[in-house]
């Protein structure tokens, strides 16, 4: 079978899948979800087995440390899964919820029905574990979906995908409602975020470059999730240890996330104070520091910031550093080179924080917090199946119910338009 | 200046105006609005020349019927634009709002904020009414918008742009918060539709045709209205006289519009009481009917239904019919077929009532009541910048809320992450 027609059958099987998984109970769900974990976990040696095979072959071709990082399996990791599934088990069903409920003078009633969105499709790195994380917040969530990893991690996601058949089977739904692209073929990426008729959105998560590429190609939505060039702003009322502490968990509590910041961004007044005491606190968390023309002036011997550094999102061990001469210049700077995370104000003046929130045009803005909070597990939502940096529809962490779409429901008793 | 660098001008100006319109209070926001429809009322002599060269130029070219009536501004015309600006001033204005608000375990404050999208690029047919309905919307809503109608209408287009800006002005908002592409090279439109530095989001109104291509080559989120093949389903316990009038009304009230019926469905228990009756009806109507086998057999001399048929929103005097054993294959009939606009089910069985709202895949789904109400009047929004046929973002009629998001909001007091 070629590719077109794999990822076709692929696309039929989910959206007929898909009906049956909009009526499904939560108690159906909740049982379809406790039956995949236990059997991942009454086969845990055959998939530590199918991952060996592809670490083993993921050293053959030398990748590096970081994927092969992502890629291990281990007991660790398997439990992980098995919490994740708990978790979303617990979370409330958001499917079939009716709001906004009246009559309107043609006496028609009028309500909203929260419905899956039908399909999904996602596309991910070589990380077995968001097989689990993705497949069960679409199942929850009343979706069929339709998972694409990466083509390192083919043979650990086919053992997963085992498990998964056979719980689903169990429990009397589709067992297509979570389904796998088995090949490694790049071309299954193409066909699946162009296949309108089959897939309602597509989330893809991973690097920049590929979801800028599956954003330019994609005919399907895209909830996309970006880059986090996050900034912390340190305000002339802001006190001063409060800010070196949400300064430190910010950048150093972990390095490598999409919430860390990447931008210290301080007012002229109070950087002096601030800077030197920011720099000991750096230097001992080996965090290099890259200024502008009065950071450098105030702390000497660190690198002047390019115009690309503000715009970037190092992941790593780096800091840019920008001196303003107030609120409207931090808003400016955030607003012009900030990617729309996440950013947030240290102050103690109530009306800059206003305005900050408002004008600051990010997913999350944060009055005196770290930035590391943004996140689904502390935003309550449970799991989060990425963070979006669009605006439309769900913005900031995405939850169950940035899976779901609201339906117009109108009853009448024979209401006609006049 | 080349067509490139223009959008792109327009794109930065609208950017920066849309934090401006961001921050705008309720009152300015109707003060422009008010003195849009001032200066429009003040200079309707202007607007009546220029509509006028546009009509004569459409005239030499010999351009449809239809499209010159779209075209037209009458005094009556003008004055409904007048109406809809001040329907548009009694709106609710939606920026704002605080919701879901919280303390997470951790201490922080949570809430989520509504705020403007930004900058909205709106795209539709030479109908200059379009321009002040659309604008109104995205102004009220807080977002800048760029506005591109068809080639036809722009020296009516342009006159209404000059009342836009000096009201504007005066009112102390950005004069490019509402901006008019001013030119008809067609590539304008394949450049705004690629600006994703600028434009947040699209929406195009129009025909299907040019809603596909747009969605096929935008790279900014388009929120899409393509076509309302509506559907009523008759159901084995429907009182027949309600059946009948509802049938009538939702092909005959307007044929020409999106809610429309354009395929009857009817369970094959009640169809041979129901369609005699439904065919003296739609002849006397002068509806064309076009059946399956089953319905040939029971209203004989009517066209055969083809399978491109089903799929055909006729918006016109053309009503295709189908006879299905039941629920479940009108269901699928609907589900296969439908356009996800407005299906309707009409019965006194409370369970079917039931399984046809939640399984018929549609932004509107109505039991007892006139396909016709799926419209933003109707539901209250007050205008509606479009019915749309998307399932992510804002389903079914999009009213002034659909043109805003919401962010995050975290109150904190030096809250770290742990």
């Amino acid at each position: 079978m070629d590719i077109t027609t794999y990822i076709q059958n692929m696309g039929r099987a989910a959206r007929q899948a898909s009906s049956s998984m909009a009526t499904a109970t939560s108690d159906t769900k909740n049982a379809a979800l406790t039956r995949i974990g236990e059997q991942l976990d009454a086969h845990r040696d055959k998939l530590l087995t199918a991952n060996q095979r592809d670490l083993d072959a993921a050293h053959k071709q030398s990748l590096d440390g970081a994927l092969l990082d992502r890629l291990e399996l281990t007991q660790d990791r398997i439990n992980g899964m098995l919490e994740g599934l708990n978790q979303v088990i617990a979370l409330a069903d958001p499917i079939g919820q009716m709001t906004d409920m009246g009559v309107r003078p043609s006496g028609i009633q009028l309500s909203k029905l929260r419905v899956p969105l039908g399909v999904i499709g996602i596309i991910y790195e070589s990380r077995p574990n968001v097989t689990i994380d993705a497949g069960s917040l679409c199942l929850k969530s009343g979706n069929a979906c339709i998972l694409r990893g990466g083509s390192e991690s083919l043979q650990s996601n086919r053992a997963i995908a085992d498990s998964i058949e056979s719980a689903l089977a169990s429990t009397g739904l589709p067992n297509t409602a979570i389904q796998i692209v088995n090949t490694s073929d790049r071309a299954a990426v193409g066909k699946l975020i162009t296949l309108t008729d089959c897939v309602d959105v597509i989330v893809p998560r991973g690097g920049k470059g590929l979801i800028e590429r599956i954003s330019a190609e994609a005919r399907v939505p895209v909830i996309k999730h970006l880059d986090g060039n996050c900034h912390l702003y340190i305000d002339d009322d802001a006190d001063i240890t409060m800010a070196l502490a949400l300064a430190t968990n910010a950048k150093t509590h972990r390095l490598g996330v999409c919430n860390a910041m990447e931008s210290l961004v301080i007012a002229e007044g109070i950087a002096t104070q601030v800077l030197p005491q920011l720099k000991a606190i750096m230097d001992s968390h080996n965090v290099a520091l890259r200024g502008c023309a009065k950071t450098r002036h105030i702390i000497a011997g660190i690198d002047a910031a390019t115009e690309a550094d503000w715009s970037t999102e190092y992941l790593g061990p780096i800091l840019s550093i920008k001196v303003v001469d107030g609120l409207d210049s931090a808003i400016d700077h955030i607003n012009r080179y900030g990617s729309q995370h996440t950013d947030a104000i240290v102050t103690h003046n109530t009306e800059r924080a206003q305005r900050f929130v408002v004008e600051v045009d990010s997913s999350s803005v944060m009055v005196n917090a770290s930035t590391r909070f943004a996140d689904g597990f502390e935003y309550g939502l449970g799991a989060e199946i990425g963070i979006s940096t669009d605006k439309i529809h769900a913005r900031g962490p995405v939850g169950l119910e940035g899976l779901t779409s609201q339906k117009w429901v109108v009853h009448g008793d024979g209401q006609i338009r006049q």
